[in-house]
């Protein structure tokens, strides 16, 4: 077990599950702990080994943890743990509202500074791989325009919103990107689309006994900010089918930049995800990340960073060396 | 001007006018001067202001250039110029003979350290920004497979080979992926594939006056190494032809990393180009790459570099907060 980097995870939901997961693949890696809010019984680890804590113990283990990956929720957690875990630990979580990401940053930083820590913020695909394609597509085609088509995938959001309706007794929502428009922009288009024009959504939805699925569908199709604006489809189905097919938390995307670099000479370049799982995915990123976050910290790198920050070479488990040698 | 970047080109082929192109599209980049060993006279600059010198002008025009992009080939140039430039300037190039890759390096790194320079090799699309989704594919689903599709591409090495068959007037080749194979890997699976099994050979070929097409398709479909062992195509088409339709260089291709998280659910991650021409864009990426390059060297950052060493967010000319609010 020597010199594997130790990882811990504040908070086990989906993604501290998959961080858990993604760890296993990682032989340089050994999982510290898991460490939580909800009493230690409640936590079933992957591994029965593995050591599950209060959140509260988390200060007294700073010197048995490398790096501690933040499985927090955007809303309520990060904005609380991010800052005070920095001046704790190295750190690497997925802060996703993008609108405050530079409040998030300015928290952060100094947190991180002061103490000597690394912590990356906002990683994951979106913000994540998919914000580093959009910075790559501008820097190497500045004569261009980027789009980020989203699905097919599960959103949360929508699904919850359905829920509320009347007469619905379960549902999922698809988004679904358009495929005229995502072939316009494959073919070196620069269309202006807006994110209704990008998007279809679909939904599954089981009736609750005695609704008018008519009444339900136009209740669905008309909402204002959810589904009036956008092509909608509902589809009615059973609370078997809702169990059986839809439980995959499936995800994804693209991001397109169409560009010019001559007069008449278009250049594309395209960067997709087709996730079978999105927060084991994500959860594979933060691992990754963790590798680079503990590197970077050893060169005495410290304060808050993005993606943008990182030398990717830094993910990878090989050295330099191998990478030149085996993957350039 | 002040301040801005000043970007020299060593080496004025297609490559270099590409480098011109772009600089064009970059206003934080000036255009100091091309070089090449042709007589000045020889060399039509993009725009007629920009100076024109004889390589051996280099030398006392150090402290006229920020970044020296190399734009030589990789048989004859490079090898040579790569050590012996980087020991006077910071340089980018394009080296891409991938078996050679390590001695390259091994060359010019201490040239560039010791002159306290940044020389970033081997910088491009491939080797360049497929190598870095090569190594990003393994470094985020460690348990999968990467494979690297190319075309469709025009390739000089086998319209060089068409064109030495006997009866052949003028010929281009085409590589182009398999679709199948592709679509086999992009739904998650994990294929045995070698390269015969990924691409096709599409020929244009112009036939001599008096020339047997039979003769020259089977003298071609037989030809050792270049074709015998793949899916060949050849189609005959007039000279008319070949000049209209078949000057373009395009080129492109496809990375894709198809992996497992947990049992049962895959993941997939794909990066593609499509490119209208082959040179401008490498151009474009050695061009994005020279600004990283010149801020790494005011980071002290000296010695060899490759793109894994690049933090991304070097390559953008957008300071790394407006990256954070903007595009993260």
């Amino acid at each position: 077990m020597n010199g594997k980097i130790r990882i811990a995870i504040a908070g086990h939901g989906n993604l501290g599950r998959g961080v858990e997961a993604a760890i296993e693949h990682n032989p340089d890696m050994s999982l510290a702990g898991i460490y939580s809010r909800r009493p230690a019984g409640q936590i079933t680890p992957r591994q029965t080994e593995t050591p599950v804590h209060g959140m509260e113990q988390l200060r007294s283990h700073a010197d048995q943890i490398d790096v501690l990956i933040l499985c927090g929720g955007s809303k309520e957690d990060l904005p609380q743990q991010g800052p005070e875990l920095a001046a704790l630990f190295n750190t690497v979580d997925s802060f996703d509202t993008h609108a405050r990401i530079p409040e998030y940053f300015a928290a952060v930083d100094p947190a991180a500074r002061d103490s000597q820590h690394t912590a990356l913020i906002s990683a994951g695909w979106d913000p994540g791989v998919f914000s580093l394609n959009r910075a790559l597509g501008e820097a190497l085609l500045p004569d261009g325009a980027t789009y980020t088509f989203w699905g097919d995938g599960l959103s949360q959001g929508h699904s919850d919103a359905l829920r509320r309706v009347p007469g619905v007794a379960g549902a999922v929502q698809y988004t679904r990107p358009a495929k005229d428009a995502i072939n316009q922009v494959r073919k070196g288009g620069r269309p202006d689309l807006t994110p209704q024009q990008m998007h279809l959504r679909e939904c599954f939805v089981v009736l609750e006994d005695g609704a008018d699925a008519e009444t339900v569908r136009e209740a669905i199709v008309t909402m204002p900010h959810y589904f009036a604006d956008y092509e909608t489809v509902v589809n009615f189905i059973s609370a078997e089918e809702l169990a059986r097919d839809h439980r995959a938390m499936v995800h994804g995307g693209f991001v397109i930049r169409s560009g010019t670099t001559s007069p008449g000479t278009t250049q594309v370049m395209e960067y997709s995800l087709k996730l079978g799982s999105n927060p084991e995915f994500t959860a594979s990123v933060l691992v990754a990340c963790a590798r680079a976050v503990h590197r970077m910290h050893g060169l005495r790198q410290f304060g808050a960073k993005t993606i943008y920050d990182i030398p990717l070479g830094l993910l990878s488990p090989r050295s330099a060396e191998d990478l030149r040698a085996g993957f350039l």
